[in-house]
This record gives C-alpha cells, structure tokens and sequence, in this order.
C-alpha cells in the first residue's frame, strides 16, 4: 500500500516531508489535500489522526506518525540505502545530523517562523504585521545566523560535508524568508550562508516540491 | 576514556542528559560544571565547544555533540541493549517515540520554558515575572495538556505501554512547572496526567538527577 501524506503544498512542514521522499527517491505515495481554509485540519475525523490539529500526517501501512521532524527521520530510516543518504553513515556523522537538526529546530526555526509568521501569514489570518516583533525576532536570528557563517566557512553542509536532514529541515521556512518575508539581506550578507542556501535550495527535490505549492510560485 | 558532561546540575537540559545516562546505567561519566554565574559558557574556550554559548555539551571519545535532544537519542542508540529500552523496540515503537519527543520539543516545552522562565529564572536575571506572559502561555499549555490526557487514558506512557526518551525529556521542565512555578494545578486537574507525572518523575533515575541539583531540593 502506498504512503498516505495528509497535508497540503503550500505548508512548510507539509514541503519539509514531500522533500525528505523526493529525496529517497520514493514516488509511490498521495499526497491527501487537507483544506485548512475550510477547517478540515480541526474536524472530529481529522482530530483523530493529529490530536494537535496540525499537518502533515504521515500514513504508511499500520504506522500513522505526526510531526514533520519525526516524520523525515522515520522516512530517512526506512529507506536507508535508497537515494540520497540523509542521516550520515558514521555514528559521529549520525550525531552531527541530529545535533544540526536540533539546532534547526530549537534556535533557527522560533525566530524565522515568527518573521515569516508576522510578514506573510498575519494578513491570511485577518491580523496585521507587527513589525516589533519582526525586529525583535530578526536580531535573533541575525546571531543564529552568524554562527553559521562561521561554521559553514570550514563545513560545506551543516553536519559536514554532505547534504544531510539538517539542511533539509530548513529548506521551507528559508524559502519564505528570502523570498515572501523580504527578508533575503540575512542570507545574502553572509557569504557562506549565501552559497550554501543557494546549493541546497537549487536541489531539484525542493524545486520539484515548490511546484507543487499553489501560492508560492518562484519569480 | 569516560563520557565528559559539560553543564550543571541544575540546568534542565543537563539533567535531561544525566537521567537518560542513569536510565541506561551509564556510570562511568564525569560531570564537568560549567559556572554560567561567571558567563563561563560565554568564553572564547567554551565558545569552540557549543558556538551558541548553551549547556550542556558531550563528549565521548572523538566524538562532541550538543543540543540535549539529539544527546539524548546518541546515548540511547549506542548504548541500546543496556539498561531501559528508551527508545522503542519495533519500527513503529521507534516512530511514535520520535513523535512524541517532537511534541514535546514544538508544542509543549515552548510554553512550559516561558512559564518556568516567568516564575522561576527572570528575578535571577535581573528581571521580573510578567504575569501577562504567564497568563498566555498557561492557555497554550493547558490545550496541549487536554490532548496529553485523552491519549494517556488509552496508553499508560505517551508512546505506548513502555517508558521512552519521550516521556523522559518532559521531566526537568515538568518538575520547575510543578515544584517552583505554582502550576502544579495544571497536572494534578487531568487525573491520566495526574498519574503519568507521577509515575515518571519518581524513576530513581530522576530523583537521583535531581539531588545533583544544588538548588532545587525537593521537599
């Protein structure tokens, strides 16, 4: 039976998943539309996959996982061996890959996600920008991203010299941020970061999965 | 050569690190006080450790990581075979306890850490309780806690009938909510949670954790 992602193409987390299996190569699977604008992410039936009311949801066989960073790791799991290798081959390169994923999540996500919340999705949800909170959050991530200059002035990739889920994770929130948040002078003030974000995100994977997303088509 | 543990015995992340090393009997470690009182996670020295100047940090051999969730899951997977199972035994178990450890790193931390921080660390920092703040993140958490206890009246841990990673890094956070931050309503009001908390936080693991806490002794 083929994989079942319930969740929708313009969603970060939903773009985060269908990367991860373009990634392994893995084309057998539906991609279920949840209509978030009429709700259906809080209906009773959906409620009962994700409890939280959130995409994606990730359905294969009797396995029916949530959470996109959970989600990448199982698929990156399952389909070792198949197409690229997204969790490093070593157990020290495996570290890195989780180290660089956690640091995706706990310090560079929180800031990019509030920017882009504030500057793209407010108006979608009849709120304005505040842009307090977008200078705010932009000093956090301007010294996020200023350890990554550093590191990735000796690293080409995040956990070394591969592409890896930890670069992978930051695909979505970095494409709004460059080019829907008006916030793309963070990336390209930093030369390495600019050249890492122009390999990772010039990846046909990631291409082929903005493709897919009705509202963010590339200029 | 011994595991060297950088942080402090009070830091949640820390002990997030120190109880899954006591869960999987690892006793052969050293922990190494970072004095953040003197900003020593600050120095240039630290700095090459951890670039985000944060605690704690491992080391094991060659091998230097950071971030306490992915230490957590490198503990776990090298020494799987050893002490608790932490991490699930079947390729599902496996999957609903990474789902259930992003659920606890994306809904519930970010509101617990704001009320923990709040009540218990802003007067350290020079700063005072908004209760403004508090009021807001409680209303999170209590949404994230009614989902907690509808699926901990059908499983006795949160990724099934065993003791995971997942319920294990709900435990420093938790016990600054309930023993330092005035909220332990917010836990004793859902019986399954009632239950769950109190099952967990008395693991020997845990309470030996806590007596390497100079400050929060329990009562």
């Amino acid at each position: 039976m083929a994989i079942i992602v319930h969740g929708a193409g313009f969603s970060t987390c939903t773009q985060r998943t269908l990367t991860t299996l373009a990634e392994l190569n893995v084309n057998d699977y539906k991609l279920e539309f949840v209509d978030m604008m009429k709700g259906v992410h809080k209906s009773p039936e959906f409620l009962k996959k994700q409890p939280f009311g959130q995409i994606p949801v990730l359905e294969d066989g009797d396995i029916q996982i949530f959470e996109s960073r959970a989600i990448i790791r199982y698929l990156a799991e399952k389909f070792e061996g198949q197409g690229t290798p997204l969790l490093g081959k070593t157990v020290k390169d495996k570290a890195l890959v989780s180290q660089w994923l956690e640091v995706e999540s706990q310090n560079y996500n929180p800031p990019t996600a509030q920017i882009v919340y504030q500057r793209v999705f407010s108006s979608m949800f009849g709120s304005s920008c505040n842009e307090d909170v977008v200078t705010e959050q932009v000093a956090k991530l301007e010294k996020v991203l200023d350890v990554y200059e550093a590191h990735l002035s000796n690293n080409k990739y995040l956990a070394g010299d591969f592409f890896s889920l930890a670069d992978l994770s930051h695909l979505p929130y970095t494409y709004l941020l460059v080019n829907a948040a008006g916030k793309s002078d963070l990336i390209t003030s930093r030369p390495h970061v600019s050249a890492w974000w122009n390999d990772i995100s010039s990846r046909p994977t990631f291409q082929k999965v903005l493709g897919m997303n009705e509202f963010n088509k590339k200029e």
